[in-house]
């Protein structure tokens, strides 16, 4: 079965084709521009009215899926190299104009969220899943070819020690009459599990286990956050790239995380020329809607390539620290923010003065103040900073965060004391400590910010097929 | 960084080379036999033990972690073709040979499950692992190559229509207090997503949405089921891999389903040849402990060969009643369940007869009694069978469930009707027959399945990093 993708390419030489699609527009009772989402291109199939049925035709509406049957020849017309001269019409299936919600006129992106099950048919939606896909497999490529093995972190989890944020409950009692303890606390004995268990927030504990016994691990695998953020930038449940390597250091993991970024970029820019072409003129329409100001220097390609062209700036926290104190949003109060002193987190707002103003380029960050980062980064032996690196990128903010793993067992436990975790949570996370420990590295992609980088989507929603956020899990 | 993969190719020149990884033995004071991950084989380090301290050899314990340098030279010895003359010696970290669990010597899979995070680092689950890591990814190559988009179907549902399985709830409830509405049922409302959430046990009715706008697609992600089965088959989480396409039939569905299996059991036969042989011997001996009878009869790669080199046996559920009705086990009363007449749903023994005994061949079974299969089944013209296909294995019985899917409004309606379903729960699976519907069909594979059939692993629970089973979620 030849799909149109294919057929586009094929030399027309009056061979007889067979083609099924869905109709994007039917003009002059003649032109039917016919899409199977193989390509963002449509086939044009040549009808000659005068022998079709017209009942037949009627039914040819923007929706309706065809089955065409005809010869493939040079196009007379504007658009296309080949066209079908049709000779046979089957009508799979119709789409009534008076209530299918798809017409060929411009949608609001609120409405076709609504529509999440049929707005891939659009050729926004369309052609963002398709680069979407490609960059999934880039990233499975780069690392296989990088010795990278690839590993299915747990999605249900008994630890919840990282705290990487809120959780969502996995159980199967019943909601109704929850079992209690003597001490009328919940009884999880009785749960599924026979214990507490949560939807993972990251797989990078199991990450780091599987690193210390095959070397090199990535995972690729949805991760959760329950928490009540109702943003562009926020999804209750994303997909998540964790590469973990033993004996890498923070410097192997800053390289290998800009060589993985820009390699997976050229990956797209090669395989998928058209959909990122479409995309870049689709943000273009949108953005003169905008004030000058808020819109893009670069086009989409434009900042594709220099993304992939152009080293990252790195720079420590207290490199940062300084610039930001001596920007002039800082001494201007312009800041909602304002940078004073050593230790303070950075906001989204100074990240995006660092990378978009100061530096116009991709930053890294690194060696940051211990206290406002995990307990398992790496302690400096300044005592106060650890060796966590965060990417910083135009629009998006950060795109990476990871860092070299504290592997010496007495300063994790002094941490996890410190904290007031309970060790015993952590038994197997200290093993790696206690047995062959090593110096290792790792950091996590959130990659429907990747997807929204490369694609030029400005919400988080409209990258992901059906994105659940607070109130919303429909289909 | 080089790892030992690539050090092992190297043609051996006395050049200085560098190498981190973990001790598997250390003998005579002398041969340090290191691993790091990268491949099955460990490279040979020669420690001249005049020349090192004694407290740093004594820290040389199967399990510790090194860095070593030294010249790399042709090996004297037998079993390996290069070995490290070593120069320097660093220890990363140690393993109390006292106390660390992984020793060189056999441990039960029961005790090692105990230990997943450490069961890695056995030559046994490294192995395993790789090849779950090489079939993953020629998964995505095969789907890539051949014109499918690779989708992510959501994982927590608010659709529970599929009936797949039992479910496990997603909630932010506390459940020591849960909120009740006035009629005394939980109040979902109140929850995180404003209504009851679940845990996927399927990505395909949204994979059937997303066909119909991009043609072929496929998922790969967790899916799970809340069933109480403390089996060697059965996981609470596991990935499931299920292709969805557009125009395909029943057999184009099944010709797919054939190709595919064969086409990424070839991949690895090409890539992992070495861990394959070793999975190989390990099931011989296992397989010696066991009667004679319950013994495979070819060895794991002639295994995979045959299936890779063979047609698949393609007979209807109807034609499959004959024969066992007809069978030996049958007419001796040593089926379980007898086969008395058609309707009969399959057991495992009667699948394993067909597979193991009759054919000796991988099966697949379509045409299907309706009643016994899901709603969303193609009804036949005769009214009573569904265009459904299993393909089964020998020693795994089912690997593959598949259809083609019903595309006419008006019979899904019925059936949904029939089986109490509301069908407001399916409004937006009812408007892909409404809008553009067209022939369409799709498999579900497990994944854990095929990693078993491809390591020849007996129990489910060892060929995923950290399984999860009724009351067990640790790690």
């Amino acid at each position: 079965m030849v799909n149109i993708k294919e057929l586009l390419k094929e030399t027309p030489q009056d061979q007889l084709v067979e083609v099924n699609g869905w109709v994007k527009t039917f003009r002059s009772n003649r032109f039917i521009a016919l899409n199977d989402g193989s390509t963002l291109n449509n086939i044009q199939c040549v009808v000659d009215f005068e022998n079709f049925d017209e009942a037949l035709l009627k039914q040819v509406t923007t929706g309706a899926a065809l089955k065409v049957k005809g010869k493939l020849v040079a196009s007379q017309g504007r658009g296309q190299a080949v066209e079908i001269q049709v000779n046979e019409l089957h009508i799979h299936g119709t789409a009534d104009a008076e209530t299918y919600p798809i017409q060929p006129k411009k949608h609001s992106m609120e409405f076709l969220r609504e529509q999440a099950h049929l707005r891939v048919r659009t050729n926004t939606f369309a052609a963002v899943m398709r680069v979407r896909s490609a960059l999934s497999f880039a990233v499975h490529q780069y690392f296989t070819q990088n010795g990278f093995y690839y590993m299915h972190a747990p999605i249900i989890t008994g630890s919840d020690a990282e705290g990487a944020g809120e959780m969502f409950r996995v159980t199967t009692l019943d909601l109704k009459n929850t079992p209690l303890t003597e001490e009328g606390e919940v009884n999880f004995k009785e749960d599924f599990f026979g214990k507490e268990t949560n939807l993972t927030v990251s797989g990078q504990l199991e990450a780091e286990a599987y690193a210390m016994g095959l070397g090199k691990v990535y995972t690729f695998g949805p991760t959760f956050r329950a928490e009540n953020s109702n943003t562009s930038r926020h999804l209750a449940e994303f997909w998540m790239i964790e590469p973990e390597m033993a004996f890498y250091d923070l410097k192997d993991n800053m390289d290998l995380a800009e060589d993985f970024i820009k390699e997976v970029l050229k990956y797209i820019v090669a395989h998928c020329a058209e959909d990122l072409n479409f995309l870049e003129k689709r943000l273009l329409d949108e953005e003169k809607t905008k004030p000058q100001a808020e819109r893009s220097e670069l086009s989409l390609l434009d900042k594709l390539r220099f993304v992939i062209d152009n080293k990252f700036v790195r720079i420590t926290y207290t490199e940062a620290i300084e610039i930001l104190k001596n920007s002039k949003p800082n001494k201007k109060k312009k800041f909602q923010y304002l940078i004073e002193e050593w230790g303070a987190d950075l906001q989204s707002e100074h990240e995006r003065f660092l990378v978009e103003k100061h530096f116009k380029c991709p930053v890294i960050l690194y060696d940051y103040p211990a206290k406002i980062k995990a307990f398992y980064m790496r302690l400096n032996e300044d005592g106060k900073t650890v060796r966590a690196m965060d990417i910083l990128f135009p629009g998006i903010g950060e795109i990476v965060g990871g860092s070299q793993r504290e592997e010496r067992l007495e300063v994790l436990l002094e941490k996890i004391e410190a904290l007031g975790i309970d060790e015993k949570e952590l038994w197997w996370y200290l093993d790696l400590r206690k047995y062959g420990t090593a110096v290792h590295s790792g950091f996590g992609l959130g990659f429907e910010r990747l997807v929204q980088f490369a694609t030029g989507m400005g919400n988080i929603r409209d990258v992901i097929p059906f994105p659940r956020t607070p109130q919303n899990a429909e289909f």
